[in-house]
């Protein structure tokens, strides 16, 4: 366990982001970590209530995540899918049976006027996750991805067509009038966290929702608790997902440099420092130029221990 | 297969009237058994539309009904409900995982505008039945269960409560704005139908609903088609259900008799013969005097045969 005095605040979107919230949920004191969670993806599907990214977060910090599949639960099944099917269903969202659970479960509690973040709360104590998972609004947000092939919901751009069709930009729906959580707002204003960490989650479609919420990211950067991000781009490639082919088909450079770019325009004197792989050591000074601080070290995380290391480092990160 | 040269139309609950159903099924050339079901008995239970009687009708029909536990599909799985369980949600209604495919697409079907009668055709035939189940309406119609401990909706008293409440009667609410199937109806008006066989159901919770729908059994009265009933009583016991329990409570005689009197009294002039089990052969003369025909014959199904059996006793009755 480190020397964190302060509560942590994580950004995270689903799978990449849920390494480092692991991580730091194992340097950290039970409820210690505060993870404000991406809902930009969740939709509809089925009828039920789909909350992707809080899934993830719950199940790998729970640990039942599958560490095969890099989504859903150890040991799922797939009968209801198989029946589904069967039935000429759609079935390209694919919701294991143990799951499925969860999704009727919430579904129920949304429909009985429960807010999604109670909800959470309530699923996380379920699943005997110690740390607080936040989902970024308890209002609807939906990311639209523009592509070639048209606007498309985020789930039907990221399963349904695998990535495919090539970007020209997003937009979040909804977002205007939606709320930052309110419990995670409230500590903002209380100065309760000690550092705000950036997960390496996607920026456009995992980040940008969280940041764009109104007064988000000004009430990060009016907070006196630095705020860090990790860079999801190593040596030019995503460590999951489709980041990097959305930043080339952008125009953007596509490295840890284009990556604090974008952060750096959109939310200007928001970051102190960006964590970059030793590998990509060489863009260190043009990221600098940029007006913040970087920081080097071992940003891939394979095994758990990794993820540790990295929590570790960014955690230490300035001095206790 | 039987001389049957006209349609057969036969009024069905769930498993006991299922039975028979599949025993006239497989007399009859393909598409010549009409089955209208009760569907009192559904209900919303976890956002989800069950139709509890239409499905064992359409698993029962289509080969794929569990032997062994009675209800449900064969060879099925619980992974959801044990996932449902660990949230604390309710599980007392047991839904396997290939079934929950069937609640998962009806439930958008209906939501999505199609009547309750077209997904019930659509799902036969994705399963591969040949005859035609039609719920006995598109409207919404409630059985209630009025007991000692309270009025109970239907699947409360029967899966969760087990039956375990004294029935002191029945309301099936929203009825008298409930419209009978109308294929059914037309083809009643067509003279479609050669015979109706009022199956051995349960006649307080599934077949009273079906012929308390406005103009219905008047419907059926006035047809030139003769209306045969299979007693569900045999020997003073129900071969399957509550319909014992519940005469008894009601302080009707638990017999043969008893159903004979319920159905001659709601539905003066209906019946045209009461088929009755080899072992009641003395009560013949009693229901005989209500003014219906008795036919008796052996009338509990326990294997394939006996189902054959029975409805070609049925489909042979009053000459071809």
């Amino acid at each position: 366990m480190t020397i964190a005095q302060q509560d942590v605040l994580a950004l995270t979107g689903g799978v990449g982001g849920a390494k480092l919230a692991l991580g730091l949920a194992d340097m950290l004191a039970p409820g210690q970590l505060h993870a404000l969670v991406n809902t930009g993806d969740d939709f509809t599907h089925l009828g039920l209530h789909i909350s992707p990214d809080i899934d993830t977060l719950l199940y790998t910090l729970s640990g039942r995540a599958n560490a095969t599949l890099g989504w859903g639960l150890e040991g799922e099944t797939w009968q209801t899918m198989a029946g589904l099917e069967a039935l000429g269903a759609q079935t390209w969202f694919r919701l294991g049976d143990t799951d499925m659970a969860t999704h009727l479960w919430r579904t129920q509690q949304l429909k009985a006027g429960t807010r999604l973040s109670a909800c959470t709360t309530e699923l996380a104590s379920l699943l005997g996750v110690t740390s607080h998972v936040f989902p970024m609004s308890d209002d609807p947000v939906q990311t639209t991805v523009h592509t070639g092939a048209g606007d498309l919901p985020f789930q039907h751009y990221f399963v349904r067509d695998q990535c495919e069709p090539v970007v020209s930009g997003f937009s979040f729906d909804g977002i205007s009038a939606a709320r930052p959580n309110r419990e995670v707002m409230r500590r903002l204003q209380q100065k309760a966290y000690g550092r705000v960490i950036i997960c390496p989650s996607n920026p456009f479609v995992s980040i940008d929702p969280i940041l764009q919420l109104p007064g988000l990211w000004m009430a990060l950067r009016n907070s006196p608790a630095p705020v860090y991000v990790v860079s999801p781009i190593v040596g030019g490639k995503a460590l999951k997902g489709p980041a990097a082919k959305m930043m080339n088909e952008l125009g953007m450079d596509v490295s840890a440099l284009g990556v604090a770019r974008h952060y750096c325009a959109r939310y200007p004197g928001l970051i102190d420092c960006f964590v970059i792989d030793q590998g990509d050591a060489t863009m260190a000074q043009a990221i600098r130029d940029l007006g913040v601080e970087v920081a080097l070290t071992s940003t891939v995380m394979k095994s758990r221990a990794d993820k540790r290391e990295l929590a570790r480092f960014m955690l230490d990160l300035g001095g206790s």
